[in-house]
């Protein structure tokens, strides 16, 4: 099932720039069939978008799982007590989408959910033998903005990974913390992105130890500064260094003072960002007043330390597109991207093209190289514009010429390059 | 990644049956640190729940895949005014989750997704040669439940896969609908379960083609009668002749008349069973309000027919509880277990053991077995209590005795058979 037929699947390609979309990600996402908008910032993901966000979301859980975060999911739909508890309810304002039930009880569609596993936390965990714990969930969130704009880059209803750590004490804390840190940079590596880590104020989640995560894009919202060592971190060794990550210099522009920056010019590197990530230390600041305590070594009770760590899985989707396009269309770096390959069938009514061009589909299939078939009757110039618009990694084309002599087009999305070759040099320049 | 160590893990059994639930399901699920309520009718899905909620997912989406169903994701909150075309917005009553955001816009939470999935439709497919199609997405509803009970089996929150064919013509519509009636045989026949179709009343959805599909459980909801051919079907043939399957009797007890009952005696059979899926045919009643047409081959414009096939993803979690239990816990299939090994280390304090234990972890590990490591200090019966009550398919015991001479015990959890073998032997009889 590794082969999807574009004449029985659903993309719905728009020819025309769709008159509401002000940035390059919302535009192509509209255009490459990703998304449809069902009401102000909340949006249908289309088969093709779907696929993308679910990628996205498999690279974080597996890092989350290789960091020793453990999957829950908590529902979407809260009851107000706790945000009472914690002292959230009035302070998060009319971003909080609130509702009663038929019963008349306050609910609220979940904005976050520190008050949620601390709840979890509090009914189960008793001893610091129990700690390091870090529950995260990948789940819809619902922030009602006042004025929902650029596509999924700031919608209303946004799925979101969240992670949260539980420690005895601030240096358990801090390890938790350098541990996410880490795992965040590995997450975005693993995407094609170059994440840049700042310091970061903490705003609603409360806090005194914070980074944002920018992955940089030329047509990023902020301007930021950083070290350049940053592009060249190695994170697949066992043994980083992670507090000395978290202290490589990077800020935005509105923080960065050339007279007091320690970076050396030649190592400075300034680029437009695009916030994918945030995570917090904030000690006991829910559970505290939550009352999650655990029984130390010397049989006293201590509030936990926590942190929190979010990335914007949808988010994620419009940056990656801000990051990876061109003027014909999204450029989606293989990890993500929603087919590996299109495959092009010139001559769907000429019948050595549709021989050699199933032949494909058989090895493809067999291979597990997730490929999209256009066995359609569209003339070539509309094939290759909604191939170029979708940003499939590999183009595989087959026209009447190459399948008389027994060669197929292999062309790469990224760099434009074309070559000629049969199929078995094909599946070997992919799979091998 | 396939071994997780439990001393690392987060599973919160109680030991006492939690005096809220009422039903086998709710209580072993409670009690073996599958869920934990949120609120009524509302539920936080705990590490083991979480990992048999998406095993049942990936077999429904694994299903509806293969039958040529294309996954989307449409959001959990929808605009009122859809509901308001198709005219559903009233009727809908207490049950819907009505919301105003902060500019007062009338909002919901879906209990449902015709009328979100007719909007799709209609503003993308206009010709009969882009048909048949079928839409579908694995997402969470909420009915507002008045009285919600029996855990995840009547919660308010709840996670459900609804297909939704589009077709020309009643012709391509009775297709689409036996194609889906197929697949749901398949989907529960993977889980281990044995459904049993039968003609229903199509309630607040609407239609006149239905089929509710209840699986056995002997602790089940209502009384079924079937024709014994249910339990017989070849469902791995190309050529299933699914009209004739629609045909077979079955029938719940109020609806089952002795004297009219074509199955002869020593073929009908009689059980308790519980509905986890439901499928529709309803024609043009969305279509034609919501104004989604095609034009046909003869130019002319018509409603599309339509029809709605929902599983109960999260309900499912419990009716297997139900069908699979015993005195000591849950006794789960093979292909839904949230492990498929217990390796139960009785003396970690005991160097061979432990050393014998790492290795099968290891070689577990490689193998891809999917495996809870009990690697903590508890006693030998709290072990074992534990594994029985979470009811992975096999135990692997590691003992001193055993230890010493290179054996470990191999033990069913279904039937509680044990056997003594070398690694070699558990490894071939896990992998073979």
């Amino acid at each position: 099932m590794s082969v999807v037929r574009l004449s029985r699947y659903f993309l719905p390609v728009l020819r025309e720039d769709p008159a509401e979309a002000e940035i390059v990600s919302h535009r192509l996402m509209l255009r490459a069939g990703l998304i449809q908008q069902a009401a102000a910032g909340i949006y249908n993901w289309l088969p093709l978008g779907f696929r993308v966000l679910k990628k996205i979301e498999q690279i974080v859980r597996e890092e989350m799982d290789r960091a020793g975060a453990i999957e829950i999911l908590m529902p979407t739909i809260q009851p107000a007590q706790w945000w009472k508890e914690s002292g959230r309810y009035d302070d998060y304002g009319k971003e909080m989408l609130r509702i009663r039930d038929r019963h008349d009880r306050e609910m609220l569609y979940g904005p976050t959910n520190e008050e949620n596993v601390v709840d979890i936390f509090r009914r189960h965990v008793k001893s610091y033998r129990q700690l390091p714990l870090n529950l995260y969930h990948i789940q819809w969130k619902f922030r009602d903005e006042i004025r929902p704009r650029f596509g999924v880059m700031r919608g209303r209803e946004f799925l979101m990974k969240d992670a949260y750590s539980f420690d005895y004490d601030f240096a358990g804390a801090k390890r938790s913390y350098e541990n996410m840190f880490l795992a965040y940079l590995r997450t975005f590596r693993r995407m094609g992105l170059t994440a840049i880590p700042m310091v970061a104020e903490s705003g609603p989640i409360g806090g005194n130890m914070s980074h944002e995560f920018q992955i940089l894009a030329s047509t990023g919202e902020s301007v930021v500064y950083y070290d350049a060592a940053f592009e060249e971190l190695d994170l697949a060794a066992e043994d980083v260094e992670v507090e000395a990550l978290t202290r490589l210099y990077a800020a935005v522009e509105e923080k960065h003072d050339p007279e007091r920056c320690p970076v050396p010019a030649e190592r400075l590197r300034k680029a437009r960002g695009i916030e994918v990530g945030h995570i917090f230390y904030f000690g006991t600041k829910y559970s505290a007043p939550m009352g999650a305590t655990v029984t130390g070594p010397d049989g006293r009770e201590v509030a936990v330390e926590m942190g929190s760590y979010g990335i914007g899985v949808s988010r994620l989707v419009g940056a990656i597109i801000e990051a990876y396009h061109d003027e014909r269309g999204i450029v989606w770096p293989e990890p993500v991207a929603p087919f590996r390959v299109g495959l092009v069938n010139l001559r769907p009514d000429d019948a050595d093209c549709t021989a050699m061009a199933e032949a494909m589909c058989t090895r493809l299939d067999r291979a597990g190289v997730e490929t999209l078939y256009d066995d359609t009757q569209e003339r070539a110039g509309a094939k290759f514009a909604t191939m170029e618009l979708i940003g499939l990694p590999w183009l595989v084309v087959i026209g009447p010429r190459g399948a008389r002599s027994g060669l197929v087009e292999l062309r790469s999305r990224r760099d434009g390059t074309a070559t000629e070759l049969g199929p078995d040099a094909v599946l070997q320049r992919l799979c091998g």
